[in-house]
């Protein structure tokens, strides 16, 4: 039996299975404010605006107060509250709801989670201005990347997760031979079921991009879904749960298949959600260490977790060095290094590289970087919105501390932001290093901290990139070269070390940068993520099939 | 590229793609033995009789010396030695073996494995003998369960491997627009990739049909398979790694990208295997214990296991209660109930039950039951070849335990096997326990043991039923009612506990048997398995895909 939802919604999903079988460039949800209706985005300034400094309007069973206490990288102060929930009745609660959900089946899970995402669509940009200030990325940084790209994220995850569904029949006629006798005959049925609940603890950096695709692989196998945000990043989500519960009510399904849990900072919230009975599934996105905590302790559970890693760049030779450099100080610079994917190492030999301008020392190509960085973000009104504002005190400290690591190429300067006199804003730092420095170079310093580090020659360069995937994670390895045996070697140096690999990025494509449908986000093959965004071992393992079978 | 091993066996290939998407009957490897060559039987037992009392042919890395005590539960001592091997050699070799096995890619894989598989089918006769002596299944069961059937699995898994893994695109081409300016343009490449290195954990009772989904599930994604039988039950894995090695070194591959670690009982060689960095999968069969230990201690491995449970039956009125008791009689009998999913709790309203042929009472049931089990294991000669033999002292020492639990409906015996007269073999205990009693009867007794239990009604046995299999663990439910409503109820216990649930087996079809390509064995989704044999989640884990990207 189809779903009305799902009727509605099939061509965008038709649509999303050809882009997944094929990863070539689609996008549903498009990325330029003006291909939207224009009275929105100053609708969504003003929704947003309106959300301010009182209680978020939603209501959850097992309310026994109020917590919330954002402030916002711009620091503007968001003094918005949300429900502060006991767990106990939340989960009563969604155990009452479970049943029809789970009967519902795979067709209305879809339908539903498309309806979900398309109306999350319509308020891209009130959700543009709540990723912006809990983020603190730039405008139209937090407008593409926290709700188109997210958006696309999530109905990718749908997609694989209707495509992995889709091939198990509903039922079937077996028929054995017995020679000579009649055969034996039965009729077996297979029921696609939900795993239990799932949990998704989003981050602060990235609160919907990196919460969509298993917030919406769980619920669109038929579970139900406990969104726990970052503490300072709590209302993207909770406009996301809002939307969410409200179709599902239209839908006549309960709410609270969907349940937000916000919670003060450095409380043991996480923790008790995680080694919850009911919670089967769980996704993370957050530092190791947290990390390592749930794949360990949440044993009851299937945990996807993305984690820290160190990204690097393998400078070997170039055409253009001045586009190389131009393509390397915006992937440094975009949301100032905080993004998961931004490169940190920058792997050059000491005897310098070649170029079709001729051959550039070590010190050139360093300070190539740095001016292309300083060029970059020399204007303090253009800087900061590339730059945004960094998320939190630790990334300046961040800042602090690697400056003392070695010579400083490029330093860090705070800019003012014109517009809020007060947020924190930084520039990248650059810093000189020595291949045999690797106690500093190999662990990531999340914020704009990169090293440029002199190697022997480029194959010990892809000898230290292979070891530092394999032993500290990264989610992307780049590299700039002329010659295809190095191409060829940093090709095999990805496939046997387990990461994704962009070769000589010059124009207008980022390392830092994943399209959804085509990219890989993580290959699940490191330490930094032991899943990919989105292929069919992430969604696979959220539902499981019960048959039951008779004669016929 | 192709490959000539996958050239071969598409055919083969693309009837089981459709297999697993229809899961209707469909067996590739003929389970009557009369479908082989008719030299094949004679030769099969020359074959198994020349493998007797000498080390057994197989040449591996790292042979420290010799291991090897495996005795027939027919109390026939194999007196067959095997490789003892150092582990860090032997993984040294594999290490040598992987790059070029990795590089070759999925039809290569594919392609091995069903070569190595078609060989193992023509050996059968030669496996049937080892899968008898060392588990005691009769001749016919081992033939069938540990030849055929298991064929049929390994084929099964190697399918699903393969649908995951064609739908992943070798290359894209991404062409994103830029307004009025040139699209961007970029070719991106998609390479499949083994996770490392699979540890095979087999175990006595079936050694092939338990190990053979996940040995090729990952050798079918590229990775090296490390096999470790079961002390007792070396001989059958043995001859499949042999013709794994021979196969691969045919094909132009290191023969050591499938190794076999023989060892000796008691030794800590599974949790040294389980701990290594390089074992990236684990597919494990045997005691919770056991299954519990991997998944807690080896964090850097997916681990798949099956583990101990409660089947159970529901008996809520029949149409033929006659040929329920013959069904059920069968199922309890089988391998001396030696199955993981042989049934043992058997739910009876205490006021009886409504039939056909009239109101039976509580007593009359069990009763039923114990004259069904002792008709078919009267005769000794016809009863040895259903029950098979014991496969180790444990199982006998418990029936004695067993008798004690309550009233004895009908006792086990001894049974003499003419050809083997020290064979243990046992026929089943039936006791009578009532519902009150489930510290008794809610933990697995394996072995020939089964509780008829007194429940209030079946609204009662269908509620213990869901709390066993949720708390328990489960791999198979059976019912027998004429009620439509106790039917929806059941499915419903079932769908919400996660187990498969047979109804009203009457005819020739059995609880305890999951065919290939049809039934899914086990869900999942409670504590007697966490994963099923086999689905996509099963195989989806098992690689990864790593790109590579660059501008056109």
């Amino acid at each position: 039996m189809s779903h009305p939802l799902f009727e509605r919604h099939r061509p965008l999903l038709d649509r999303a299975l050809q882009a997944i079988a094929e990863r070539g460039y689609w996008s549903p949800f498009p990325e330029s404010p003006k291909a939207y209706d224009e009275h929105l985005p100053a609708y969504g300034k003003t929704a947003f605006e309106a959300l301010l400094n009182q209680p978020f309007p939603l209501t959850l069973p097992g309310t026994v107060g109020k917590v919330g206490a954002e402030t916002s990288p711009y620091d503007v102060a968001l003094g918005i509250t949300y429900p502060k929930v006991e767990l106990d009745q939340l989960f009563a609660a969604i155990a009452e709801a479970q049943g029809a959900w789970r009967k519902a089946g795979p067709e209305a899970w879809i339908g539903v989670s498309l309806e979900i995402l398309t109306r999350i669509n319509k308020r891209s940009f009130e959700l543009a201005y709540a990723v912006m200030h809990t983020s603190g990325q730039a405008f139209m940084m937090a407008f593409q990347a926290g709700c188109p790209h997210a958006q696309d994220r999530a109905l990718e995850a749908i997609a694989y997760a209707y495509d992995e569904m889709r091939r198990i029949p509903s039922s079937a006629r077996w028929e054995k031979p017995q020679g000579r006798n009649e055969p034996l005959r039965m009729e077996k049925h297979f029921r696609i079921v939900p795993r239990g609940i799932g949990l998704v603890i989003g981050c602060n950096t990235f609160p919907t991009w990196n919460a969509y695709p298993g917030m919406f692989a769980s619920l669109a196998t038929g579970n139900a879904v406990v969104v726990k945000p970052h503490p300072n990043a709590t209302l993207p989500l909770a406009i996301t749960v809002q939307i969410a519960r409200e179709v599902l009510a239209e839908a006549g399904f309960d709410p609270n298949i969907v349940m937000l849990v916000a919670h003060a900072a450095g409380d043991d919230t996480a923790q008790r959600l995680a080694l919850r009975p009911e919670v089967k599934l769980i996704d993370f996105t957050g530092s190791t260490a947290n990390g390592d905590w749930l794949e360990k302790n949440a044993r009851q559970a299937q945990v996807y977790t993305e984690k820290a890693g160190v990204n690097q760049i393998v400078v070997d030779s170039a055409e253009d060095f001045k586009s190389v450099a131009r393509n390397v100080a915006f992937s440094l610079s975009l949301y100032t290094g905080q993004m998961c994917t931004a490169p940190q190492n920058v792997y050059v030999p000491k005897g310098g590289i070649d170029t079709s301008e001729g051959h550039l020392s070590l010190d050139q190509v360093a300070q190539g970087l740095a001016e292309a960085v300083q060029k970059l973000v020399g204007d303090p009104a253009r800087a900061v919105e590339i730059l945004g504002a960094v998320v939190n005190d630790g990334v300046a400290q961040r800042i602090e501390a690697a400056r003392g690591l070695g010579p400083v190429v490029l330093d860090s300067q705070a800019i003012t932001h014109t517009q809020f006199p007060n947020a924190r804003v930084r520039t990248p730092l650059i810093v000189k290093l020595d291949a045999k420095d690797d106690a500093k170079y190999l662990k990531e310093w999340f914020g704009p901290i990169a090293f440029v580090i002199a190697t022997d020659s480029t194959a010990q360069s892809l000898d230290i990139a292979r070891r530092a995937v394999r032993d500290h994670g990264a989610l992307t390895l780049s590299l700039y070269s002329k010659s295809p045996k190095v191409v060829e070697d940093a090709i095999e140096v990805a496939e046997d070390a387990g990461v994704a690999l962009s070769i000589n990025l010059t124009g207008g494509v980022f390392v830092n940068q994943s399209a959804a449908f085509s990219d890989y986000h993580g290959t699940g093959a490191n330490p930094a993520a032991n899943s990919a965004l989105t292929d069919a071992a992430f969604v696979a393992g959220r539902f499981r099939v019960v048959q039951h079978r008779m004669h016929v």
